[in-house]
């Protein structure tokens, strides 16, 4: 590993372990009535994942010098809505799957009722934290974060993408209408953690904000990809989640609709736009770089 | 019907056709893609119910002089919540019912997942309602509102309340188990109603807030007695819900654990409290009184 390599590395790790304290920190505490959900909430949201969106957070705030205690709240705030999604989507009615983050999910751990109440109330945490009175903060700004999440989150954002994919199943789609239904299912959220932690500092220029947000949807574009790639190549082991589903589910992906080859083009040439946008931003974006390499060079 | 009481029912029906409309402005437009979520976002949540948390918050906002679109945006975003809530609580894993307002529930005129989405959105929508920019209105209020809305909702309150109901089927709950089930299931958002009402006008005293607040409380369990009374007595005609489904399910009522007499002396002493909660509050607290009425002396 290069000397960069190792800093970024270290970085990581550190940054990841921010996340994870902020969310152990909002979280209630499991001992809490009604100690099941509580318990069941934890079980969801902590310890697990590599927390890419808190991490683009961070790194979208080392470019306004924004305080990292504050961005990780906002970071906590999308991975609540993140894991909320995941406890929905493994439910039987939807992906119906069994294994996530190398443990069963939890409506196989709990009951499938508990699993609906887990992510209800995950996502309601989520607004919670955000809006939660911050000493320095302008409110105003903090509630254009709620609004930014709330869009994210909702129709016209993640839970629009997996109505999206939910009538993908079994047809066949062309790369424009895949690339729309991953735009809201996966990117309206990566777009979001950017865009907040940006908003934990100095205000963004308006040409400062595009520029973000085009690096952002490149990076949640390009993650996509790389899961679809990892999806189609990786074991079950590897994947800590049941490999092979997609194809299984005969859901539509980079993999099946531009065949293997041009799925791994297409995350490279994502990973070029993404540099592209970020060149203007000039040196404090240089973590969001080293980032987008993170998360476009998983192994595949 | 007395000239009160024929007042009252104009400002009822005036109102609730605000709360409509108020609906009717915020949920996406039924053909905006995805198309068969927000078709099926509009079926949940629109043109049905007596509107009773929208009213809570007219009524309060009357206290305070609050302008009446502002409080139809407040009140629309509570039953975007409510209407959330359900959605996912008729589905087959908690409740499985078939019947809502006289309608088949969303999951039997969709499916399952579509259900699942339509809850998981218009619990987004409800807090994009509260933090879009309002002209006017003081943002560190408007996060106030969110913060409330978030809490009421949350695993300490709505979702928590049903965790807890789940965790009573089947279980002999005494008085003060069903009390506790019920502020958290019903009374959290109700409360959260009428104070976002009276938050959308002049600051509310610190006594003021004191006095509301206990109304509510008082009101949203007399809500809950209610309601278990008209479960246990009304036909499934009159109440365009499955009737009898508490008992059949096994599930503590008011009317199972207190009796049938002794529940409508609850009722009954509950109102007694809520009109002693307002006394305080003069003469613009009227409206709140007349609604507290009509709550509880729904037919049974």
């Amino acid at each position: 590993m290069s000397v960069d390599g190792a800093a970024f590395d270290a970085w990581m790790r550190a940054h990841q372990a921010l996340a994870e304290r902020a969310l152990e920190q909002v979280l209630p505490a499991a001992g809490h009535a009604p100690a099941r959900l509580h318990e069941a909430m934890r079980y969801a949201a902590s310890g697990g994942g590599k927390r890419v969106r808190p991490l683009l957070a961070f790194a979208a705030g080392e470019l306004v010098q924004a305080p990292s205690e504050r961005v990780a709240l906002a970071g906590a705030a999308v991975e609540l809505i993140h894991a909320y999604s995941l406890v929905h989507d493994d439910m039987p009615c939807m992906d119906d799957d069994t294994l996530r983050r190398g443990k069963p999910t939890v409506h196989v751990q709990y009951d499938e009722a508990t699993a609906l109440l887990v992510g209800d109330a995950l996502q309601s945490l989520a607004f919670q934290v955000l809006s939660e009175p911050t000493p320095g903060a302008d409110p105003a700004r903090q509630l254009e974060m709620v609004r930014l999440l709330a869009q994210a989150s909702g129709s016209r954002g993640m839970a629009g993408g997996q109505a999206i994919d939910l009538a993908a199943v079994g047809r066949t789609l062309d790369v424009t209408e895949l690339e729309f239904m991953h735009v809201h299912k996966t990117g309206a959220l990566i777009r979001c953690a950017t865009l907040l932690g940006a908003l934990c500092g100095r205000g963004l220029e308006e040409a400062e904000r595009t520029h973000l947000d085009r690096f952002a949807k490149a990076i949640g574009l390009a993650f996509q990809v790389v899961d679809d790639l990892l999806d189609a190549e990786a074991s079950t082991a590897t994947l800590g989640k049941t490999a092979g589903k997609d194809a299984e589910a005969n859901k539509p992906t980079y993999v099946t609709v531009l065949g293997l080859r041009a799925a791994k083009e297409w995350a490279r040439d994502l990973r070029a736009q993404a540099d592209e946008a970020l060149a203007p931003l000039g040196p404090g974006a240089a973590r969001l770089g080293q980032l987008a390499d993170f998360i476009v060079k998983r192994p595949f």
